[in-house]
């Protein structure tokens, strides 16, 4: 069903493309910062540099949490609360100034990044560094303060080219559950919330840490022996297939060929990996898939998608697999508030119908 | 469109009937409590007297709010936080045990009541009454002490006649919300999180409070005079309808006839407010906007709505109009929880396409 029009983003699932704001999303996301993808997505245009300066600061400006939203954070990590959750919670808890673009795009990265912090013990960080982007800004709330500078650029680079790449995908159960609650007339704030609960549920999509389960499994199990990761994959992915599970990283219910994402973020991987032995084998690994697949299931074609190279990349970063979700949500807010805007300007109450299938011509017999 | 198969109500606009769970409305509503009707939508049949009173202790025992879900609403107090924000922070708080129908049942009544008693300088109830049913416990945190018990009873009968009419509705936007968020594999806290998002939007329907806004306000002009109130109504209504707005409290975009909840709360609302000018009032006031209605839009049949007589029931009842959202909330959960289940027992991830209509083939020309 076609449940709405937008300018945002296109996915074309046979040709294996997809289109952000007219972009071509290898041409776009390595090669912008996240804060001008968001603008992007939001104004239907690139921002000038000084445009995007300012948009920058504004951003940065709102990364000064309320005391109410540190102590519920600070609760929650004493519950040992999943960090989308967290990030939930920090957006419902904002109680005070309503929610614009701006502001949203300021608060989750410093709600991330406050919870990794509460939850590794340290006190969040006081200053909202306005001279840091949002991924410097993040990375350097989770990293420790000695870290070389141009380790955290490159690791920032990566995650601004992730962001992007997962920034917006067509009508996605999130994206969806976004314009439903704005067609309302309820506030940001209310349909950012929403999303995050939708894009908490694991058949969301955009969740990679199993992919990378798999992959760290298999390592382990073949050390360090020339051609023992290939072999090792083999045997597994005959006995998933033969037992007839599906393949985390491999197979998307839209892209028929490879997903356009898989090699933006394959690339980013390579440069943020290089000299390790993680892509080597991670190149390795996807190759005796496919070969399987193309033996087991040959009138198919299961190609990697783009859960398995954001695996790569995020834990590339530095990211464990509990952050990759909230991660996810942080680059996808940016399609999530262009949304809203877009189905506020000009969309209508969203409100399909059902089918009953229910009982009929029931009587009371006795009120209980 | 048909987004699903749902055998929790039947909205049937052309004959103006609404079923639910296989009764109609005006069967059940004004003759089971609460608790039983949501029972019936969990499970599909009516509880036997024994299952009804563990099913409502079960319920009661959930009053219990943590500290930190008081500490935030508290918070929301003093900031000024409308009710349906309040309870959608309360809901989000809940970082312990994952939500159940039962544990939401009981928590969101004891999260309104909460934040009733904060908004009006009172500490939280520390008591959660289990002797109380949900509406005798709401409103007794609502009201003074010293109140007849045979009045107060007297109002919660009329609320759980006024939560019954509501507690289901077809797909509307809140229940669609829940269903698209349960529908990825969330969880139940971030489904009716989300549904509580989206019925805080003023186009979501429900909304009571401006039916009930011109009625005073055409009471107060018109005085005790017999046949005044009638005559002012007629001249506000002229003049609305020749200005192109909407009467409030009349007309629905689902229903051709009248309502089939006006009635049943037409009843509850002539019961609760026997004796008063009240009732009298809106008969006069509904008859005169009917009048000038079918000389004014002869073809068309626009009735008197379901929040015309919500709005005089919730006043009755004593509730203040910025808790008829909340008030209303608190009713319709039922019907969220079970749509929830039933779309996790029977349902796949919803996820509509979208059209394209953005720019295409646009290129980079230098990076910003």
């Amino acid at each position: 069903m076609v449940a709405t029009r937008t300018r945002l983003s296109r996915v074309d699932g046979e040709a294996g493309r997809l289109t952000i704001a007219g972009y071509d999303v290898g041409e776009i996301a390595p090669r912008v910062p996240f804060e001008a993808m968001a603008f992007l997505l939001l104004e239907d245009r690139l921002p000038e540099p000084a445009e995007l300066a300012s948009f920058r600061s504004a951003i940065a400006e709102q990364r000064a949490l309320s005391g109410a939203t540190i102590a519920l954070l600070r609760e929650a990590a004493r519950q040992g609360a999943a960090p989308i959750d967290a990030l939930r919670l920090g957006v419902a808890s904002r109680v005070g100034a309503p929610s614009t673009p701006v502001r949203l795009l300021g608060a989750l990265p410093a709600i991330a990044a406050a919870y990794a912090r509460l939850l590794a013990g340290q006190e969040p960080h006081a200053d909202p560094h306005p001279e840091l982007s949002s991924s410097e800004f993040f990375l350097a709330s989770l990293g420790d303060a000695s870290e070389d500078p141009a380790a955290r650029a490159g690791r920032a680079r990566a995650l601004d080219t992730y962001w992007n790449t997962v920034a917006d995908h067509g009508l996605n159960a999130s994206t969806f559950t976004a314009r439903v609650i704005a067609s309302t007339g309820s506030d940001l704030g209310s349909a950012i919330e929403g999303a995050l609960g939708a894009l908490k549920g694991p058949l969301h999509g955009g969740a990679p840490g199993p992919a990378l389960d798999a992959l760290q499994a298999l390592r382990a199990k073949a050390g360090d022996r020339v051609g023992a990761l290939a072999q090792a994959t083999r045997a597994w992915a005959e006995q998933e297939i033969g037992a007839g599970r599906r393949l985390m990283g491999f197979g998307h219910r839209v892209y028929k060929v490879r997903d356009p994402r898989a090699q933006v973020l394959e690339r980013a991987a390579e440069a943020l990996l290089e000299g390790t032995s993680w892509l080597a084998d991670a190149r390795a690994h996807e190759a005796a898939v496919l070969s399987v697949l193309g033996r087991l299931k040959p009138g198919r074609s299961i190609a990697t998608n783009v859960e398995f190279y954001t695996a790569l990349l995020l834990h590339g970063i530095g990211l464990t697999t509990a952050w990759f979700t909230p991660v996810f949500a942080l680059g996808r807010l940016a399609g999530w508030l262009a949304h809203v805007r877009e189905q506020v300007d000009t969309g209508r109450l969203i409100r399909p119908e059902s089918r009953y299938v229910g009982a009929t011509g029931r009587e009371l017999q006795a009120s209980p």
